[in-house]
Protein backbone atom coordinates (compact mmCIF):
# COMPACT_ATOMS: atom_id res chain seq x y z
CA UNK A 1 0.00 0.00 0.00
CA UNK A 2 1.38 3.15 -1.16
CA UNK A 3 -1.13 5.69 0.80
CA UNK A 4 0.07 8.41 2.76
CA UNK A 5 -1.75 11.19 4.94
CA UNK A 6 -0.12 14.38 6.17
CA UNK A 7 -1.90 15.55 9.18
CA UNK A 8 -1.13 18.42 11.34
CA UNK A 9 0.03 16.72 14.94
CA UNK A 10 0.30 18.69 18.80
CA UNK A 11 0.73 17.20 22.26
CA UNK A 12 -0.58 13.34 22.99
CA UNK A 13 -1.33 12.62 19.25
CA UNK A 14 -3.87 14.95 19.26
CA UNK A 15 -4.80 15.92 15.25
CA UNK A 16 -5.21 19.93 15.24
CA UNK A 17 -6.67 20.82 12.08
CA UNK A 18 -10.02 20.74 11.38
CA UNK A 19 -9.40 20.05 7.69
CA UNK A 20 -7.43 17.13 8.21
CA UNK A 21 -9.99 15.29 10.11
CA UNK A 22 -12.35 16.08 7.17
CA UNK A 23 -9.67 14.14 4.79
CA UNK A 24 -9.43 11.16 7.91
CA UNK A 25 -12.95 10.70 7.85
CA UNK A 26 -13.21 10.77 4.03
CA UNK A 27 -10.86 7.57 3.42
CA UNK A 28 -12.28 5.86 6.44
CA UNK A 29 -15.85 6.64 4.53
CA UNK A 30 -14.01 5.02 1.14
CA UNK A 31 -12.51 2.10 3.45
CA UNK A 32 -9.39 2.83 2.17
CA UNK A 33 -6.30 1.91 4.37
CA UNK A 34 -3.67 5.19 4.99
CA UNK A 35 -0.28 5.24 6.71
CA UNK A 36 -1.17 8.93 8.45
CA UNK A 37 2.32 11.06 8.95
CA UNK A 38 1.87 13.24 11.76
CA UNK A 39 4.22 16.95 11.06
CA UNK A 40 4.57 19.44 13.58
CA UNK A 41 4.36 22.99 12.68
CA UNK A 42 8.03 23.25 12.43
CA UNK A 43 8.31 20.17 9.95
CA UNK A 44 6.24 21.62 6.99
CA UNK A 45 9.38 20.80 5.16
CA UNK A 46 7.75 16.89 5.61
CA UNK A 47 5.24 18.42 2.68
CA UNK A 48 7.66 20.23 0.68
CA UNK A 49 7.70 17.35 -1.91
CA UNK A 50 3.68 19.09 -2.69
CA UNK A 51 5.08 22.14 -3.09
CA UNK A 52 3.11 24.34 -0.93
CA UNK A 53 2.70 24.52 3.10
CA UNK A 54 -0.80 23.36 4.04
CA UNK A 55 -2.16 20.15 5.49
CA UNK A 56 -3.99 17.85 4.25
CA UNK A 57 -1.80 16.54 1.67
CA UNK A 58 -2.71 12.87 0.53
CA UNK A 59 -0.29 10.51 -1.15
CA UNK A 60 -2.26 8.27 -3.42
CA UNK A 61 -0.16 6.03 -5.55
CA UNK A 62 2.41 8.47 -6.35
CA UNK A 63 -0.50 10.85 -6.97
CA UNK A 64 -0.48 13.83 -4.67
CA UNK A 65 -3.40 15.81 -3.74
CA UNK A 66 -3.83 19.07 -1.87
CA UNK A 67 -6.72 20.55 0.35
CA UNK A 68 -9.57 18.62 1.80
CA UNK A 69 -12.13 19.63 -0.84
CA UNK A 70 -9.63 18.42 -3.51
CA UNK A 71 -9.23 15.55 -1.69
CA UNK A 72 -12.58 14.41 -1.25
CA UNK A 73 -13.84 14.85 -4.75
CA UNK A 74 -10.54 12.66 -5.92
CA UNK A 75 -11.36 9.93 -3.75
CA UNK A 76 -15.11 10.46 -4.63
CA UNK A 77 -13.52 10.09 -8.92
CA UNK A 78 -10.78 7.55 -8.50
CA UNK A 79 -12.82 5.06 -6.05
CA UNK A 80 -16.34 4.91 -7.27
CA UNK A 81 -17.22 1.62 -6.16
CA UNK A 82 -16.49 2.29 -2.18
CA UNK A 83 -19.26 3.94 -0.84
CA UNK A 84 -20.13 7.77 -2.05
CA UNK A 85 -19.07 10.25 -0.20
CA UNK A 86 -21.52 12.79 -2.04
CA UNK A 87 -24.60 10.93 -2.75
CA UNK A 88 -24.61 12.09 -6.35
CA UNK A 89 -24.15 15.75 -8.22
CA UNK A 90 -27.00 17.60 -5.83
CA UNK A 91 -25.55 15.76 -2.66
CA UNK A 92 -22.24 16.76 -3.96
CA UNK A 93 -23.31 20.53 -4.16
CA UNK A 94 -25.05 20.73 -0.66
CA UNK A 95 -21.76 19.49 0.67
CA UNK A 96 -19.98 22.03 -0.98
CA UNK A 97 -22.61 24.67 0.34
CA UNK A 98 -22.22 23.24 3.74
CA UNK A 99 -17.73 23.24 3.18
CA UNK A 100 -18.26 27.44 2.31
CA UNK A 101 -21.01 28.01 5.05
CA UNK A 102 -18.04 26.05 8.00
CA UNK A 103 -15.34 27.75 6.54
CA UNK A 104 -16.75 31.70 6.07
CA UNK A 105 -19.01 31.64 9.15
CA UNK A 106 -18.37 28.81 11.56
CA UNK A 107 -14.51 29.05 11.72
CA UNK A 108 -14.08 33.11 12.21
CA UNK A 109 -15.91 32.91 15.19
CA UNK A 110 -14.63 30.14 16.12
CA UNK A 111 -11.14 30.89 16.39
CA UNK A 112 -12.16 33.68 18.70
CA UNK A 113 -13.36 30.81 21.28
CA UNK A 114 -10.05 28.44 20.84
CA UNK A 115 -7.12 30.46 19.69
CA UNK A 116 -5.27 30.75 23.13
CA UNK A 117 -6.11 27.25 24.18
CA UNK A 118 -4.99 25.69 20.86
CA UNK A 119 -1.69 27.94 22.01
CA UNK A 120 -1.57 26.93 25.64
CA UNK A 121 -3.17 23.55 25.68
CA UNK A 122 -2.83 21.93 22.50
CA UNK A 123 0.59 22.64 20.43
CA UNK A 124 3.79 21.00 20.95
CA UNK A 125 5.61 23.49 23.41
CA UNK A 126 8.98 24.28 20.88
CA UNK A 127 6.08 25.15 17.99
CA UNK A 128 4.67 27.91 20.71
CA UNK A 129 6.63 30.63 20.11
CA UNK A 130 5.98 30.02 16.03
CA UNK A 131 2.51 30.11 16.68
CA UNK A 132 2.05 32.97 18.69
CA UNK A 133 4.11 35.35 16.79
CA UNK A 134 2.36 34.25 13.40
CA UNK A 135 -0.84 34.41 14.78
CA UNK A 136 -0.31 37.61 16.75
CA UNK A 137 0.97 39.57 13.76
CA UNK A 138 -2.10 38.02 11.46
CA UNK A 139 -4.12 39.69 13.59
CA UNK A 140 -2.43 42.82 15.17
CA UNK A 141 -3.12 41.76 18.65
CA UNK A 142 -2.19 39.46 21.40
CA UNK A 143 -3.55 35.58 21.45
CA UNK A 144 -5.21 36.73 24.88
CA UNK A 145 -6.57 40.56 23.61
CA UNK A 146 -8.06 38.80 20.44
CA UNK A 147 -9.95 35.86 22.26
CA UNK A 148 -13.61 36.31 23.57
CA UNK A 149 -14.56 33.30 25.88
CA UNK A 150 -16.95 35.20 27.60
CA UNK A 151 -21.19 33.41 27.95
CA UNK A 152 -22.42 36.39 25.48
CA UNK A 153 -20.05 34.70 22.69
CA UNK A 154 -20.53 31.28 23.80
CA UNK A 155 -23.97 31.91 22.88
CA UNK A 156 -23.47 34.14 19.59
CA UNK A 157 -21.44 30.45 18.25
CA UNK A 158 -24.34 28.42 18.93
CA UNK A 159 -26.82 30.78 17.81
CA UNK A 160 -24.71 30.62 14.45
CA UNK A 161 -25.17 26.91 14.51
CA UNK A 162 -29.21 27.38 13.91
CA UNK A 163 -28.93 25.78 10.40
CA UNK A 164 -27.24 22.59 11.22
CA UNK A 165 -29.29 22.40 14.53
CA UNK A 166 -32.54 23.13 12.32
CA UNK A 167 -31.20 20.46 10.14
CA UNK A 168 -30.29 17.88 12.39
CA UNK A 169 -33.48 17.96 13.98
CA UNK A 170 -34.90 16.73 10.59
CA UNK A 171 -32.69 13.80 9.49
CA UNK A 172 -30.13 11.58 12.10
CA UNK A 173 -27.33 13.03 9.49
CA UNK A 174 -26.71 16.61 8.00
CA UNK A 175 -27.09 14.31 4.70
CA UNK A 176 -30.25 12.65 5.59
CA UNK A 177 -30.44 9.22 7.31
CA UNK A 178 -26.37 8.21 6.71
CA UNK A 179 -23.22 10.73 7.31
CA UNK A 180 -21.97 11.72 4.61
CA UNK A 181 -18.96 14.19 3.32
CA UNK A 182 -21.14 16.94 4.76
CA UNK A 183 -21.53 15.54 7.66
CA UNK A 184 -17.46 14.77 7.87
CA UNK A 185 -16.79 18.74 7.14
CA UNK A 186 -18.74 19.94 10.04
CA UNK A 187 -17.20 17.04 12.08
CA UNK A 188 -13.98 18.25 11.59
CA UNK A 189 -14.30 21.41 13.17
CA UNK A 190 -16.59 19.96 15.82
CA UNK A 191 -13.78 17.19 16.67
CA UNK A 192 -10.95 20.16 16.72
CA UNK A 193 -13.03 22.04 19.10
CA UNK A 194 -12.99 18.86 21.20
CA UNK A 195 -9.65 18.62 20.94
CA UNK A 196 -8.24 21.63 21.95
CA UNK A 197 -10.81 23.80 24.41
CA UNK A 198 -12.02 22.83 27.58
CA UNK A 199 -15.20 24.90 27.24
CA UNK A 200 -18.57 23.05 26.47
CA UNK A 201 -19.11 24.92 22.72
CA UNK A 202 -21.92 23.06 22.05
CA UNK A 203 -24.32 22.22 24.86
CA UNK A 204 -24.98 18.62 26.09
CA UNK A 205 -28.74 18.62 24.92
CA UNK A 206 -28.11 20.24 21.53
CA UNK A 207 -28.79 18.07 18.90
CA UNK A 208 -25.60 18.97 17.17
CA UNK A 209 -24.37 17.15 20.73
CA UNK A 210 -25.78 14.10 19.89
CA UNK A 211 -25.31 13.78 15.91
CA UNK A 212 -21.67 14.60 17.35
CA UNK A 213 -21.75 11.04 19.34
CA UNK A 214 -23.07 9.52 16.41
CA UNK A 215 -20.14 10.56 14.32
CA UNK A 216 -17.50 9.44 16.63
CA UNK A 217 -19.33 5.60 16.86
CA UNK A 218 -18.57 5.63 12.97
CA UNK A 219 -15.54 3.61 11.65
CA UNK A 220 -15.24 1.23 14.69
CA UNK A 221 -14.91 4.46 16.66
CA UNK A 222 -11.87 5.66 14.59
CA UNK A 223 -12.24 9.56 15.78
CA UNK A 224 -12.94 8.81 19.32
CA UNK A 225 -9.77 7.47 20.40
CA UNK A 226 -7.07 9.89 21.15
CA UNK A 227 -6.91 13.13 23.65
CA UNK A 228 -10.34 14.53 23.23
CA UNK A 229 -11.88 16.23 25.97
CA UNK A 230 -15.71 15.77 25.86
CA UNK A 231 -15.55 13.20 23.33
CA UNK A 232 -14.27 10.16 25.33
CA UNK A 233 -17.32 10.37 27.19
CA UNK A 234 -19.22 10.20 24.42
CA UNK B 1 -57.53 21.61 -13.65
CA UNK B 2 -57.73 21.75 -9.25
CA UNK B 3 -54.52 23.25 -8.14
CA UNK B 4 -54.52 26.35 -6.43
CA UNK B 5 -51.39 28.18 -5.19
CA UNK B 6 -52.34 31.09 -2.20
CA UNK B 7 -49.50 33.96 -2.33
CA UNK B 8 -49.31 37.28 -0.41
CA UNK B 9 -49.63 39.88 -2.74
CA UNK B 10 -48.86 43.46 -2.09
CA UNK B 11 -49.33 46.87 -4.54
CA UNK B 12 -48.99 46.75 -8.48
CA UNK B 13 -49.01 42.46 -8.62
CA UNK B 14 -45.66 42.05 -6.27
CA UNK B 15 -45.76 38.87 -4.39
CA UNK B 16 -44.61 39.98 -1.08
CA UNK B 17 -43.08 36.00 0.58
CA UNK B 18 -39.72 34.88 0.05
CA UNK B 19 -41.69 31.32 0.89
CA UNK B 20 -44.37 31.88 -1.71
CA UNK B 21 -41.83 32.10 -4.01
CA UNK B 22 -40.54 29.05 -3.34
CA UNK B 23 -43.55 26.96 -3.73
CA UNK B 24 -44.16 29.15 -7.07
CA UNK B 25 -40.92 28.61 -8.25
CA UNK B 26 -41.13 24.56 -7.07
CA UNK B 27 -44.69 24.21 -8.53
CA UNK B 28 -42.84 25.95 -12.07
CA UNK B 29 -40.02 23.20 -11.93
CA UNK B 30 -42.39 20.62 -11.78
CA UNK B 31 -44.14 21.67 -15.07
CA UNK B 32 -47.58 21.91 -13.22
CA UNK B 33 -49.98 24.37 -14.32
CA UNK B 34 -51.53 26.27 -11.31
CA UNK B 35 -53.80 28.94 -10.72
CA UNK B 36 -52.48 31.66 -8.14
CA UNK B 37 -54.73 33.49 -5.54
CA UNK B 38 -53.37 36.66 -4.57
CA UNK B 39 -54.56 37.17 -0.78
CA UNK B 40 -53.42 40.34 0.86
CA UNK B 41 -52.91 40.58 4.67
CA UNK B 42 -56.50 41.63 5.66
CA UNK B 43 -57.97 38.67 3.27
CA UNK B 44 -56.54 35.61 5.40
CA UNK B 45 -60.12 34.62 5.29
CA UNK B 46 -59.15 33.14 1.75
CA UNK B 47 -57.16 30.61 3.45
CA UNK B 48 -59.15 29.76 6.51
CA UNK B 49 -60.07 26.48 5.10
CA UNK B 50 -56.69 25.61 5.71
CA UNK B 51 -56.95 25.52 9.29
CA UNK B 52 -53.97 27.93 9.85
CA UNK B 53 -53.36 31.53 8.84
CA UNK B 54 -49.82 31.67 6.63
CA UNK B 55 -49.55 31.42 3.12
CA UNK B 56 -48.54 29.94 1.23
CA UNK B 57 -50.90 27.61 0.88
CA UNK B 58 -51.60 24.42 -1.91
CA UNK B 59 -54.53 22.57 -3.59
CA UNK B 60 -54.15 20.41 -5.47
CA UNK B 61 -57.03 17.91 -6.27
CA UNK B 62 -58.64 18.29 -2.91
CA UNK B 63 -55.49 18.14 -1.29
CA UNK B 64 -54.69 20.95 1.19
CA UNK B 65 -50.96 21.45 1.75
CA UNK B 66 -49.46 24.43 3.99
CA UNK B 67 -45.94 25.73 4.52
CA UNK B 68 -43.33 26.11 1.48
CA UNK B 69 -40.80 23.00 2.69
CA UNK B 70 -43.66 20.87 2.81
CA UNK B 71 -44.87 21.70 -0.17
CA UNK B 72 -41.58 20.97 -2.07
CA UNK B 73 -41.76 17.48 -0.54
CA UNK B 74 -45.57 16.77 -1.07
CA UNK B 75 -44.50 17.68 -4.80
CA UNK B 76 -41.39 15.48 -4.89
CA UNK B 77 -43.43 12.41 -3.95
CA UNK B 78 -46.51 13.22 -5.53
CA UNK B 79 -44.80 13.83 -9.14
CA UNK B 80 -42.22 11.46 -9.58
CA UNK B 81 -42.13 11.27 -12.93
CA UNK B 82 -41.70 15.29 -13.27
CA UNK B 83 -37.85 17.28 -13.29
CA UNK B 84 -36.56 16.39 -9.52
CA UNK B 85 -36.53 19.17 -7.31
CA UNK B 86 -33.85 17.77 -4.83
CA UNK B 87 -31.82 14.84 -7.14
CA UNK B 88 -32.28 12.28 -4.77
CA UNK B 89 -31.76 11.97 -0.81
CA UNK B 90 -28.33 13.76 -0.30
CA UNK B 91 -29.50 16.70 -2.47
CA UNK B 92 -32.75 17.17 -0.60
CA UNK B 93 -30.46 16.62 2.49
CA UNK B 94 -28.67 19.92 1.11
CA UNK B 95 -31.48 21.91 0.06
CA UNK B 96 -32.75 21.34 3.84
CA UNK B 97 -29.77 23.09 5.17
CA UNK B 98 -29.96 25.87 2.83
CA UNK B 99 -33.40 26.15 3.93
CA UNK B 100 -32.50 26.12 7.61
CA UNK B 101 -29.14 28.58 6.51
CA UNK B 102 -31.84 31.33 4.96
CA UNK B 103 -34.65 31.11 7.30
CA UNK B 104 -31.98 31.33 10.42
CA UNK B 105 -28.90 33.42 9.32
CA UNK B 106 -30.53 35.38 6.20
CA UNK B 107 -33.94 36.51 6.85
CA UNK B 108 -33.37 37.97 10.69
CA UNK B 109 -30.86 40.32 8.71
CA UNK B 110 -33.19 40.73 6.13
CA UNK B 111 -35.77 42.01 7.50
CA UNK B 112 -33.83 44.86 9.42
CA UNK B 113 -32.72 46.49 6.25
CA UNK B 114 -36.50 45.83 4.45
CA UNK B 115 -39.35 46.06 7.03
CA UNK B 116 -39.96 49.78 6.58
CA UNK B 117 -39.89 49.85 2.80
CA UNK B 118 -41.78 46.47 2.88
CA UNK B 119 -44.44 48.96 4.89
CA UNK B 120 -43.81 52.16 2.61
CA UNK B 121 -43.38 50.80 -1.01
CA UNK B 122 -44.94 47.23 -1.06
CA UNK B 123 -48.27 46.36 0.41
CA UNK B 124 -51.44 48.00 -0.01
CA UNK B 125 -52.28 51.06 1.89
CA UNK B 126 -55.42 49.53 3.24
CA UNK B 127 -53.13 46.50 4.95
CA UNK B 128 -50.42 49.41 6.34
CA UNK B 129 -52.20 50.14 10.04
CA UNK B 130 -51.96 46.19 10.41
CA UNK B 131 -48.62 45.55 9.24
CA UNK B 132 -47.09 48.63 11.29
CA UNK B 133 -48.98 47.75 14.25
CA UNK B 134 -48.05 44.01 14.40
CA UNK B 135 -44.38 44.21 13.80
CA UNK B 136 -44.00 47.10 15.91
CA UNK B 137 -45.68 45.02 19.17
CA UNK B 138 -43.29 41.95 17.81
CA UNK B 139 -40.38 44.04 17.69
CA UNK B 140 -41.05 46.53 20.61
CA UNK B 141 -40.24 49.27 18.89
CA UNK B 142 -41.14 51.72 15.48
CA UNK B 143 -40.54 50.17 12.05
CA UNK B 144 -38.14 53.16 11.37
CA UNK B 145 -36.38 52.32 14.63
CA UNK B 146 -35.91 48.63 14.02
CA UNK B 147 -34.64 49.51 10.58
CA UNK B 148 -30.98 50.17 9.87
CA UNK B 149 -29.70 50.65 6.18
CA UNK B 150 -26.39 52.12 7.15
CA UNK B 151 -24.03 51.02 4.85
CA UNK B 152 -22.15 48.87 7.24
CA UNK B 153 -25.08 47.19 7.44
CA UNK B 154 -25.39 46.48 4.22
CA UNK B 155 -21.83 45.26 3.99
CA UNK B 156 -22.37 42.90 6.79
CA UNK B 157 -25.68 41.87 4.92
CA UNK B 158 -23.71 40.58 1.82
CA UNK B 159 -20.82 39.47 4.21
CA UNK B 160 -23.34 36.77 5.84
CA UNK B 161 -24.20 35.83 2.30
CA UNK B 162 -20.45 33.85 1.90
CA UNK B 163 -21.82 30.38 1.79
CA UNK B 164 -23.80 31.11 -1.64
CA UNK B 165 -20.95 33.21 -3.02
CA UNK B 166 -18.45 30.58 -2.63
CA UNK B 167 -20.68 27.58 -3.55
CA UNK B 168 -22.00 29.98 -6.94
CA UNK B 169 -17.82 30.19 -7.34
CA UNK B 170 -17.93 26.51 -7.80
CA UNK B 171 -21.01 25.69 -9.76
CA UNK B 172 -23.35 27.89 -11.90
CA UNK B 173 -26.65 26.90 -9.47
CA UNK B 174 -26.36 26.00 -5.81
CA UNK B 175 -27.65 22.37 -6.65
CA UNK B 176 -24.93 21.87 -9.22
CA UNK B 177 -24.85 22.27 -13.01
CA UNK B 178 -28.84 22.83 -13.07
CA UNK B 179 -31.30 24.66 -10.94
CA UNK B 180 -32.79 22.74 -8.52
CA UNK B 181 -35.04 23.38 -4.80
CA UNK B 182 -31.79 24.39 -2.90
CA UNK B 183 -31.62 27.57 -5.64
CA UNK B 184 -35.65 28.23 -5.16
CA UNK B 185 -34.78 29.15 -1.80
CA UNK B 186 -32.40 31.46 -1.39
CA UNK B 187 -34.20 32.41 -5.02
CA UNK B 188 -37.29 33.50 -3.08
CA UNK B 189 -34.96 35.53 -0.87
CA UNK B 190 -33.43 37.65 -3.33
CA UNK B 191 -36.46 38.28 -5.29
CA UNK B 192 -38.30 39.64 -2.32
CA UNK B 193 -35.60 42.34 -2.04
CA UNK B 194 -35.97 42.64 -5.14
CA UNK B 195 -39.58 43.85 -4.84
CA UNK B 196 -39.69 45.46 -1.55
CA UNK B 197 -36.27 47.79 -1.39
CA UNK B 198 -34.87 50.72 -3.66
CA UNK B 199 -31.19 49.27 -2.20
CA UNK B 200 -28.58 47.67 -3.94
CA UNK B 201 -28.43 44.90 -1.46
CA UNK B 202 -26.06 42.38 -3.89
CA UNK B 203 -23.52 44.01 -5.71
CA UNK B 204 -23.62 44.03 -9.08
CA UNK B 205 -19.92 42.36 -9.36
CA UNK B 206 -20.92 39.82 -7.32
CA UNK B 207 -21.63 36.17 -8.53
CA UNK B 208 -24.79 36.32 -6.69
CA UNK B 209 -26.19 38.95 -9.02
CA UNK B 210 -25.00 36.66 -12.08
CA UNK B 211 -27.09 34.28 -10.37
CA UNK B 212 -30.31 35.52 -9.51
CA UNK B 213 -30.14 37.45 -13.20
CA UNK B 214 -29.77 33.26 -14.55
CA UNK B 215 -32.71 32.46 -12.22
CA UNK B 216 -35.00 35.01 -13.53
CA UNK B 217 -34.99 33.60 -16.92
CA UNK B 218 -35.55 30.07 -15.76
CA UNK B 219 -39.29 28.74 -17.20
CA UNK B 220 -39.51 31.25 -19.84
CA UNK B 221 -38.87 34.60 -17.84
CA UNK B 222 -42.14 33.62 -15.13
CA UNK B 223 -39.98 35.25 -11.63
CA UNK B 224 -39.00 38.48 -14.46
CA UNK B 225 -42.41 39.68 -14.93
CA UNK B 226 -43.53 41.87 -12.06
CA UNK B 227 -42.95 45.10 -10.59
CA UNK B 228 -39.16 44.38 -9.44
CA UNK B 229 -36.84 46.77 -8.99
CA UNK B 230 -33.50 45.70 -10.17
CA UNK B 231 -35.29 42.30 -11.82
CA UNK B 232 -36.23 44.03 -14.56
CA UNK B 233 -32.87 44.91 -16.31
CA UNK B 234 -31.26 41.42 -15.50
Amino acid sequence: MERKLYELQGQQNKRLSPFCWRARMALAHKELEVEYVPVQFGQKDKISFSGQKLVPVLEDNGQVICDSWTIADYLEGAYPDRPSLFGGEAGRAGAQFVNAWVDSTVHPKMIRLVLSDIHDRAIEAVDQPYFRASREKRFGMTLEEFCDTSDENIAAFRAMLEPARQALAESPYLAGSKPLYADHILFGTCKFLDLCSPLVLIAEDDPICDWYGRMLRLFDGMAASDGAVHGQAA
